[in-house]
């Protein structure tokens, strides 16, 4: 990477993020008809499957209110939260507040409350968009969809989970770390005490059940008292969503001034980086077992847009606290792989799945689990951190 | 390839399946200790995973009492065959008679029986067992299976499904296929009228709701009424499977000398084979939309074993059945591509997992999904099509 002034590397992700994602999808995601918003859109924005993922629908209303929070109050912002919000508060829930997984595109429930996820994203956009319009009916549903999260945590799946229960009795990674995230999204509306809960059960969880010391990488799934367990589900490491924690563990530990945890998410991230890191063809490896055995996911080899854009964000975000030389020679690193391979400059926003050799894979810009998300948020994460150095870069 | 006789053909099928292929899972399957098979297997044979699966366990059985019962009555497939069905039998089943999905290797349950295809194996496994050896009881297992999979085929995924059923009903071109195929392999204790039913049912099923007449492909999902459905599981084409799904109705329309199906097979086959087939590198992709679209699979592009086997199959019976000139050139072309890339010279079996470009993206023999079914199976069907034909091979 040619060395950068961090003014102009603040500058490129603004510019990417309000001259090129957003727009895009302000231009092409909004169905004026039936209200919410497309997300399968080819390479030139086209629709090409109309189906509403509820996720990927409460993605796009949390970044539209986070941006109009945070960036600027741009009423086109505020605009499409709420058209997103309203499509989904009409659409979105069973009977019982629990949030569908698909809808069609005029709102009929196609796949059931089947992924504890579909409410977590729920309630962020709720409280997100609550906060932007000072909408207490919004508030509530964050509100309840937040304490029917807690009440479902320990089954999360519910009757659609297959595991036999006593076997093999196992813990997901996702589960605190989602929660740590809500309870601080939702900080604002909770009473302290529950905030500081969540966060030291999540810490508490990540560090010592979830993360192998010997290797200081963070296993996806564990025994409920932290064991290493060898099945596949036991071995798998996602190096994507370890980095991505790690940012969130660095966010709300810089709120406290807490350098000891800091520290230790910094070298969890870098151990990840490097276990993760395709010393052939560059890029970070989307699944690994952690015993270098046959992953059982056939894309363990693709190089993702998210995974690439998370570890921007926390190699930034590591550089910002720490300063530290290994933090800023692997973000240039990652910098210049993945701003040389993603962007699309013909068509626009970010390519999302590429072959283990950084080709192209499919040229679609928003699909079933690529939405309107992780890319600017991303943007905005990287534009913050940059904002905030003032110290001349290192060569 | 090189002209070759119909004899040098079977004979090289009939040395890769007894020296190569059922020696490397007689000697690296057998879990003496717990009973069973060991399906994760490395490139060498090493075994990565000790979890037993089911559906891997079954096939296997099938597998070996089927060489017994088809091929030549060895003592050491007999014992396999029993090794595999005396573990199955005394853990694979729920009180109810369904099968897990999945079982530690001692045999404890793992995951629910959430998949009917469990159940097909179980059943194909315990009739070909029963064939082999005249034992009542295997027998019995046989036929309660078959009963309950008819009992469950209109809610195959029972608890377990998370489609909402009305909005958009959606039926599968899976099990119609799976219970001719059942039906076949267990009309030896079928009445026959059973056995017709289901047949006629298959065919009727396959070209009257899941073919489409204009493009002579078939999808994995339409609505009931056999319209196209334009989703993700709607567009969804899965070449492999439909080409293995056409030499089942080539096969059993052969015994019933039914040319005008086995044309109708022909022609779709060669249509999938021309849709499914990779211009720039060779080899059939695993998933494909139909619209051409991008697919929801990650790992739509990748060449697998089983795809080419399978076609490999269809090919040799369709020239077998009808001498077609382009039945004969496609054989050549799919059999010149799977014998240059799969087989492993150096650690005996075949390679499972190719990326796009032809090259070895997983080097494990089996997993959770490759056991020693598909490559057995279809070097035995080609090596029997092969010793069947007589007339010249054609330029």
């Amino acid at each position: 990477m040619m060395k950068k002034r961090w003014r102009d590397l603040a500058e490129l992700y603004r510019n990417a993020l309000l001259s090129d994602v957003i727009p895009f999808w302000q231009r092409h995601s909004i169905d004026t008809r039936c209200g919410g918003f497309y997300t399968c859109l080819d390479r030139d924005g086209t629709v090409f499957d109309t189906d509403k993922f509820v996720w990927l629908q409460a993605r796009q209303v949390w970044l539209f209110a986070m941006l109009y929070n945070r960036l600027e109050q741009r009423d086109a912002w505020l605009d499409i939260a709420r058209h997103g919000a309203r499509f989904l508060r009409r659409h979105g829930m069973d009977s019982d507040g629990n949030w569908y997984f698909a809808l069609t595109s005029d709102g009929r429930p196609l796949v059931q409350p089947c992924n504890i996820f579909s409410d977590c994203f729920a309630a962020m956009a709720f409280s997100q968009y609550a906060l932007a319009v000072g909408d207490d009916q919004a508030r509530q549903i964050a509100e309840r969809t937040y304490r029917n999260i807690l009440a479902r945590k320990h089954n999360p799946k519910g009757q659609y989970s297959k595991a036999v229960p006593t076997t093999r009795p196992t813990i997901a990674m996702a589960l605190p770390m989602i929660l740590a995230n809500l309870s601080l999204e939702l900080q604002w509306l909770l009473d302290a005490r529950t905030v500081n809960e969540s966060i030291e059960m999540c810490l508490a969880e990540l560090f010592g059940l979830f993360l192998d010391p010997d290797t200081s990488l963070l296993h996806e799934h564990v025994s409920p008292d932290g064991r290493r367990l060898d099945c596949f589900d036991g071995r798998l490491i996602n190096p994507g969503h370890s980095i991505e924690a790690m940012w969130f563990v660095m966010d709300l530990a810089s709120r406290r001034n807490d350098t000891a945890t800091i520290a230790k998410a910094v070298d969890v991230m870098l151990a990840t980086i490097e276990f993760g890191w395709d010393r052939q063809h560059g890029g970070i490896f989307y699944f690994l077992d952690s015993r270098h055995r046959p992953p059982q996911q056939l894309e363990w080899d693709q190089k993702l847009w998210w995974v690439h854009l998370e570890s921007l964000v926390a190699l930034a975000m590591a550089y910002r606290l720490t300063a530290r030389r290994d933090c800023w020679s692997w973000y240039q690193k990652i910098h210049d792989y993945t701003w040389q391979r993603f962007p699309d400059p013909d068509c626009g926003e970010w390519y999302g799945y590429l072959d283990r050799a950084g080709r192209v894979l499919l040229p679609l810009k928003g699909g079933k689990w690529k939405g309107c998300f992780h890319l600017p948020r991303a943007l905005y994460m990287c534009m913050r951190q940059f904002e905030q150095l003032s110290d001349p870069a290192p060569d």
